[in-house]
């Protein structure tokens, strides 16, 4: 069996993201579509809209055959940790061909940029180094280096969605993997869009803030079973979950902790965690407190990731011992389409890694940041909702979706 | 001029406490009444129903002429704990008198039992240490150890009030105090009287109570002041703050911290901590926590101080370091009188200790901790009252009372 994956968020899954499943699949020729999707916090350091059981059943309906989590150590980092744990997973899946979606849309002019970039590494991270010292954040110095030693005419590296993917077709070499890279043209809505724009097509920034106006032209860019998934959570739990929610949480936390401790939270250095505690005291919303913290020095998605991290109670000891193996050494299930599970059990010899579902003695250890993760997702929620997410956590993975019914054996 | 202490919570002040400050003063022939009262946290591991700017204000509108806090580090202890601080505050302040309110009413009952208790020491405690042994709880096991050692036919001893004043005179021994002891017989309400029987007179546990069904029968029990700052409290901040409102920061501490870290945390012994995480997850209310944690060996009461402890992250290493010191060494002045100020300009040559208003990076370190639960207890507010109880804490004290015209300078 051939497969093809991708790597995704789906906050929410919209038109764009059905695209690019049906062209990865099409233009790869694959039976099978191994979706890698960040759990309950992505790599903008911000929470989902929608927890991860939600968007997993959504992503089977889209067409992927098997939904495999991006662990939080990974799933809430920069560009460069992202792809290598996304693309750990896939190789560990015996995946055959990763496919991005990006502005490029040619996977030869990423392969020749990457050609060109090998030979000139040092005088490439030279360049990295002093614009960081100038004060320069690091995406911009990443992208800066780049167009001052490369030819970049071809490739815009500027653009979010092109860089990641020199960062998969890197994490391939990096791994030694045998799988391929390709990708598809991305259409119509840019990365982060705040209007939409295309009839069918919009960003899932546009689409959030549609939705928090409960506006019903939302119809327009996702597909009904997202539009109908959404309603029903917001039914049940009164809620879509966003930062602003989560802020009496981390003030709570922030105002409880000494500085010395809040200085061993992941991400905290150069004393940034002074800077949010002087700043959340004074704050009236989560964007305004971000706009206090935030200096040319860091992006705002760098310190989303801190205040994440400071959420999650996520410190630099527990994330260093999780990065220190390299790759992701378990593979958790959300769901999987009926050809998911032929696909595993085909390829079972293959796949060395342990598969992770409900919670036991034996992987709770290993899935410990993930279930903090899950348990700060949820308290924002009622008890009972609270409870039903944590059941779901514990007991419910994986969903096993029936593609030709379009039934859900496990809800 | 003469002082008489006097140890409260006012939670709230009502008219068996003006009955107490009133008898206080007379009986002694005091000019001025010294008022040390518990936080933010009380001394049965609970969050008082106001603030302790309310209950400041109102102890001053009923009669004392200064109201010094009760630091955090004592004022969520046991008895023994608890009486120490207390009665280290008045013997720095150069108190004449300490009064308390017993079920007894006689002192010499008190200092009798004391005598004969100093001889039997050793005795009482292998009693005790064998009742703990049993699985008895820590209060039971000295009540039950002072009735099989002593002569208690004249003092009940199973009474808190009683077992109070044991402490509060064995306290003055301890610190070679000058200070006098002196009781008053209580009125009418017993400590968790929890229906108001007497006409003006109930307990506390009874009126808060009567303010959870917002009967207006409350005027019958407390002063007017009284009822017009709580009415005035609950309008601006739509809340009397009780444990089910803390249940969710309660439950995401539990849920993102580690259990290694969670046992650092004070009181946190014999694992009990993990009986905390098991139950917090099933529960649906701070009553039903509790009773699914309770077993006999605990008391309510230590349990509730417990958690309130995991609520403020106070850790064994920070409380430890705090009572080292053996007395509190510094006087947080909350509120005072005209005639409480000028007791203070007469005795200034006898108070060693710094005394504390407003917060500066001077003293900021030394109540380091009662900030850190002032902002645990401010976290259940909206972000505009938060900022409103922060800024109080941090500038507004102490509050200046004018006996004569019945208004406050400093609002």
């Amino acid at each position: 069996m051939k497969s093809v994956g991708v790597i995704v968020e789906y906050n929410p899954l919209h038109n764009g993201h059905v695209y690019h499943l049906s062209q990865s699949k099409q233009s790869t020729n694959a039976d099978v579509v191994i979706a890698v999707m960040s759990g309950q916090f992505l790599q903008r350091g911000e929470p989902a809209v929608v927890p991860k059981h939600v968007r997993a059943k959504l992503a089977l309906q889209a067409g992927a055959d098997l939904v495999i989590e991006l662990p939080y150590s990974y799933s809430t980092q920069h560009a460069t940790l992202f792809a290598k744990g996304a693309i750990s997973i896939l190789d560990s899946l015996n995946c055959d061909t990763v496919c991005f979606g990006s502005e490029e849309g040619k996977i030869e002019t990423f392969y020749e940029l990457i050609n060109q970039k090998k030979l000139l590494t040092s005088s490439i991270n030279t360049s990295i180094r002093s614009l960081l010292d100038k004060g320069m954040s690091y995406p911009s110095a990443y992208s800066t280096a780049l167009q001052t030693n490369l030819e970049t005419s071809k490739l815009d590296v500027s653009l979010p969605n092109n860089i990641l993917g020199i960062h998969y077709l890197e994490s391939i070499e990096h791994f030694s993997s045998k799988m391929q890279g390709t990708t598809i043209k991305r259409i119509a809505a840019n990365y982060h869009d705040e209007e939409a724009s295309h009839q069918s097509i919009a960003s899932a920034t546009a689409i959030r803030k549609i939705l928090k106006k409960e506006d019903d032209s939302i119809s327009n860019f996702v597909p009904t079973y997202t539009k109908n998934a959404i309603e029903t959570y917001i039914n049940e739990n009164e809620i879509l979950h966003s930062w602003n929610d989560y802020l009496p949480f981390l003030k709570y936390r922030l105002m409880t902790t000494k500085l010395e401790d809040l200085s061993l939270i992941y991400e905290a250095v150069e004393g940034l965690e002074r800077r949010v505690v002087d700043a959340i005291l004074k704050c009236s919303s989560f964007e305004d407190l971000m706009t206090s913290i935030k200096t040319k020095r860091y992006t705002w998605t760098r310190i989303q990731r801190l205040l994440t991290h400071l959420l999650t109670n996520t410190s630099k000891e527990e994330m260093n011992a999780i990065l220190e193996t390299d790759r992701v050494p378990y593979i958790r299930l959300l769901g999987m389409s009926q050809k998911g599970k032929a696909y595993l059990n085909v390829n079972k010899k293959q796949i060395d890694l342990p598969i992770y579902t409900t919670i036991n003695q034996v992987n709770q250890n290993a899935l410990s940041t993930d279930l903090k993760a899950t348990h700060a997702y949820a308290s924002i929620l009622s008890i009972q909702n609270q409870q039903k997410l944590i059941h779901t956590e514990y007991s419910l993975y994986p969903f096993i979706y029936d593609e030709n019914s379009g039934q859900f054996s496990r809800e």
